[in-house]
């Protein structure tokens, strides 16, 4: 089983190519939930909503979240009933989170749901939320401490950082089949997401840092920072707020040696001698994935740098 | 003021001709909340909301429920989650029930939440819910014993009833306002809704029946039964099963001693002798609601009767 650690879209994007390099049933993903939000009283799952979405086929992609054609009418009423609507809520995605709330509210654990809800989409995948426990990334700026989609989407990550934390992470259990999935593995991937906000959670609850530093397997991650910048999300400045490089060297030094390789981007190939200072093995290709093929290509070539086929 | 007590679409239809009769500040209606259900979670209250959607003209009038043009992509979506999907919810209708939802979780009464509905909808007619406790209309037929929505909706009505009882009824309290506002009544009307099953629970809310009873004010129905038949909905099974007769004259002795007026069909003329030994004051008319011209005349021609103009 080749395990990978996951956040939102560029996860995804990586994971619908792993998925038909290695075939479905060898892939298990371990997903972060910090971003996991209550929103007009509804569980609302972003991280792993879009790799659901991504791996069923269904994903918005332009936007790289939500489901593709999906209309807006709830959300706008909602707004009517002067709700809350700058968190963008699909009709068919908010039936995900009525059905996901419903059966929390009735004590199924998330892990479990998760299965319902993939295996109703068609996704053969094993996805693990990182947490059945309740888990929140919160950001401390200077406009005040917000949940993370307050900060990303409501203020468009224009606060100035002062702290970013892991509420409810120490008394957080790794969700059941977690350790035994990384204990299981033949590789691991830390998938282009961000290191802070995205991997960051999935490796702080309590457990599962500790089960990959033991894994005796090697471990890749692919840079999610090209070219002193992020595809997609906060990364950067979220990297620089932490006093880390916004390079794939302040990623590497981010994972402070649990990964031993690294898959980096052309544009920043000049930084690979300092990158080998930090991990032993190194790649450099094209990551950016625009289309099905570069993702299966970046997937094929991360399976074949690892010696993993 | 004048009061109504109110179901779901017929007494909608004529509520929203009386509020143009009488001007919306002088109606105060309390609604039968027996069917009220929980549907994946959320909490529908089906007569509150046919109730408000009408008077914001917002109604889809063809079915008398939900909102006009509305679209079911979020059903669509639970019922590929293996949801059960033969209660119709309409996406903007569902943005009610999650905001209601939220708000009842959150601790407000359901009479508080009505009101935020309703004015956002800019409903200014007073809407009491009859409770804000739960009350659950429960028919227990041959195939076995179900809530009112499964019965009417799911099984179409065809088991066979052998009781009809409100669960939860004898704990209920009316809800803030409700009896204060028939203290202050200038006159009743009960709307032509199902004696049983809609003004049957309003009624069975400890108070409230006495309330009505001590007022001295005139109360008037305005019958649901037309040419033994109802115009929508289980009226005349339901006055069968509880062995009244189908017609003006069971509704009236439904209402057992509570109202001194009815509102009869002119296609139930010949009963009228019957019912003048029950009420003392009838009238006849055309009471088939098809347009607003109609209802508004049905609404017009109950307050002259009553002599509230």
């Amino acid at each position: 089983m080749i395990v990978a650690l996951a956040g939102g879209v560029g996860a995804a994007k990586f994971l619908s190519g792993l998925s038909r390099v290695v075939g479905p049933s060898r892939l298990g993903v371990i997903v972060n939930t910090g971003d996991d939000v209550w929103m007009h009283g509804l569980r609302v799952c972003p991280d792993l909503d879009i790799l659901a979405y991504t791996l069923a086929g269904i994903v918005d992609e332009v936007k790289g979240w939500g489901i593709r054609g999906d209309t807006f009418e709830c959300l706008k009423q909602l707004g009517q009933f002067g709700a809350e609507t700058w968190f963008q809520l699909g009709d068919r995605d908010i039936a995900t989170h009525i059905f996901r709330t419903r059966h929390l509210r009735a004590g199924l654990p998330l892990s479990r749901i998760t299965d319902m809800i993939k295996e109703a989409l068609g996704v053969s995948v094993k996805i693990l939320p990182m947490t059945d426990d309740e888990v929140e990334t919160r950001i401390d700026t200077d406009q005040g401490d917000m949940h993370f989609e307050e900060y990303l989407v409501r203020e468009r990550s224009a606060p100035r950082i002062k702290r970013i934390y892991f509420k409810g992470i120490e008394n957080a259990r790794p969700s059941e089949g977690t350790i035994d999935l990384i204990r299981k593995a033949e590789g691991i991937v830390f998938c282009p997401s961000n290191p802070i906000v995205s991997i960051g959670p999935i490796l702080a609850v309590p457990g599962i840092r500790e089960a990959i530093a033991e894994s005796p397997v090697r471990k890749v991650a692919i840079s999610p920072i090209v070219g002193g910048k992020t595809i997609k999300g906060p990364a950067d400045i979220m990297l620089k707020a932490l006093s880390f490089e916004v390079s794939p060297v302040g990623v590497a030094r981010a994972y402070g040696g649990l990964i031993d390789a690294m898959v980096m981007d052309t544009r920043d190939g000049h930084l690979e001698p300092q990158i080998r200072g930090i991990v032993p093995r190194v790649t450099v290709t094209d990551t950016i994935m625009t289309d099905q093929a570069s993702k299966t290509r970046l997937a094929r070539e991360t399976m074949e740098f690892m010696g993993w086929d």
